[in-house]
């Protein structure tokens, strides 16, 4: 089993923490190791053959110093030339994978997401392997907790068998609420979880049946004999990139093929889309608060406040339901209601010429 | 003239600004100079003979330091061995100022007030040098501009004389709102501004009558021929202070006094008693906003925040009357109702064992 991590992602919703050459994955929420580390460590009880983590140039180097003491697997970092959505990484992977050992089976997992229960992951992953040798695409789907709006979601044909994987009838964008409340109802909806498990072979003869431009320009790409040594891929990563379109492998590969098939998990997971989703990841304190990284926390009459400091010490008096957000050099105070307008921080920090906090 | 500047104060209500070595005198609330150094900027138009600055051991290695590059006036800095109320320090600034200029007029201000309009401040020392020379305590009574419940207030005979200074009826402690609001309407009542000027022997005499221990602890310290040569001052003071109990002047001498005189003054005068003040001291914006000290402020839907940051950038989104104070090692966010509650934040700490931060 290969796993790819996909770790190229940007995005600017936790500012002051995250930066543009220190996006979400880089970044600890936890206050100790980063999303991209927990990943990597939440698979190493796999006993991968290897770890592909395919991340952007700008990022590459930092990306290659947090995996520097992951030593019992071999992990390559895969720089991309320029962001192109997933399909195009998890086809370079795919292709990459497919040259040393073509019907390998790889799981891809985004570097950013939060898992609780990892055991639930890894069980997940062990059962749907015999699916993905038998030439499905299969996709984790995660059982919803809530009428959530915010993701999409697969539904599945639950009819035929009691355990899964299951067949996929069909993917669906965010829905409006009562479609939601409908979904959790009918119970054979699944949040899409931008989790896979496959071939190497089957994605990439999927990715040439459905973005065939796509596939020949993976297919420029040349190995050497060992096609783990990697030093002459990032020439010719750029080179192919210059003609790849920007495609998720969702909309690409996914809602198109009718090889798919689905397995439900419930394993604690969050894609910690912005500061309000930190009690997700860390237990909040009886007044619902969570406080990372302070030296000390003097709370008076203060309840529902999200804290990450930078070690320093904080104090909140008579305030509640706040993010508060501390780094040398710069602050963070918003409601905790109005986590989706820090990214409008950044833009007015840019807009103001102040890219020394970017 | 002389002036005293009463510099001894502690206090936690500027926290994490204003630390125990630090208090809210040699801190700076609008981002350049200390509230020190702009009370001594204050006078120097005065051209005082000298200026005298009595502060604590604790704090006089700091108020040395940021004395240092005012050189158009002697300034003494005169350290007291404990802190004792303002009667022992005006006495022993008084017996100081005596043992040169027995008829000396000595102004007395204390070291920590904000005075928008100085040239109000200054014209009012110079009315009031005629009573002080003619042997009256005088006092600096502040036009009330809001029925404030937090003050002393002075009552003044105004049935006399058309302009001040005129003669004190009483002293009256922190009144109820009702009483108050009476006081606005009769309009002689003015607020206890702990700013006085006479004879530096007349203070003396005064205080020989109503605190005659203090006067005896005051005689024993013996000068050179040079009164201003402080260096031997030290140890007396440590011996004589031993013996001196801690009282105030207006306990100790003004409301006991049949001689005391009070001069109105308007002069956008604040006693910067919290982090609420900071309105009175730096001026908000359209949004009601202070910032002190951002290296930028991004500011979205917040409005009536009170900032003083580090350099670092600031940003507020949503948020509403937050106090808001940023150090490199403590963070403040306070209700701005709550101001008065920082000072438990800092008894927190101490009773955490959080010292560094004290």
């Amino acid at each position: 089993m290969y796993i790819v991590i996909l770790a190229g992602g940007s995005g600017t919703r936790f500012w002051p923490l995250s930066r543009i050459a220190r996006p979400k994955q880089l970044i600890s929420l936890t206050g100790d190791r980063s999303m991209l580390q927990r990943t990597v460590e939440r698979v190493l009880p796999l006993k991968p053959k290897r770890i592909l983590v395919i991340t952007n140039h700008l990022q590459a180097e930092e990306t290659e110093h947090q995996l520097l003491h992951y030593r019992s697997v071999p992990i390559d970092v895969i720089a991309e030339s320029a962001a192109r959505n997933t399909a195009p990484a998890i086809g370079l992977a795919a292709a990459i994978i497919a040259a040393h050992d073509p019907s390998g089976v790889m799981v891809v997992l985004p570097a950013d997401h939060y898992i609780r229960d990892e055991v639930a992951l890894r069980d997940t992953l062990l059962d749907s392997r015999h699916a993905a040798q038998n030439g499905y695409l299969v996709t984790l789907g995660i059982m919803p907790s809530r009428p959530e709006t915010g993701y999409g979601y697969i539904e599945a044909d639950m009819e035929l068998r009691g355990e899964g994987p299951f067949p996929v009838k069909r993917f669906v964008e965010k829905p409006p609420l009562a479609e939601a409340l409908r979904y959790l109802d009918e119970g054979n909806y699944f949040w899409n979880s931008g989790m896979f498990i496959w071939r190497a072979d089957v994605i990439l003869r999927e990715i040439n049946t459905h973005m065939p431009s796509l596939h020949s320009s993976l297919m420029r790409i040349s190995f050497n004999d060992d096609v783990w040594a990697l030093s002459d891929l990032e020439e010719q990563i750029k080179a192919v990139y210059q003609d790849v379109e920007s495609v998720s492998i969702d909309y690409g590969v996914m809602e198109k093929s009718s090889n798919v098939q689905v397995i439900p998990v419930e394993m604690g997971w969050s894609d910690v889309g912005s500061w309000s989703a930190l009690p997700e990841v860390v237990e909040p304190d009886g007044a619902g608060t969570v406080c990372i990284n302070a030296a000390e926390h003097i709370a008076i009459d203060s309840s529902g406040c999200l804290i990450y400091a930078d070690g320093r010490t904080v104090a909140t008096v008579g305030v509640h339901n706040l993010v508060i957000v501390s780094t040398p050099d710069a602050l963070l105070v918003c409601d905790r209601e109005r986590c989706q307008d820090v990214k409008k921080v950044v833009e007015l920090l840019g807009a103001k010429g102040q890219i020394s906090c970017l």
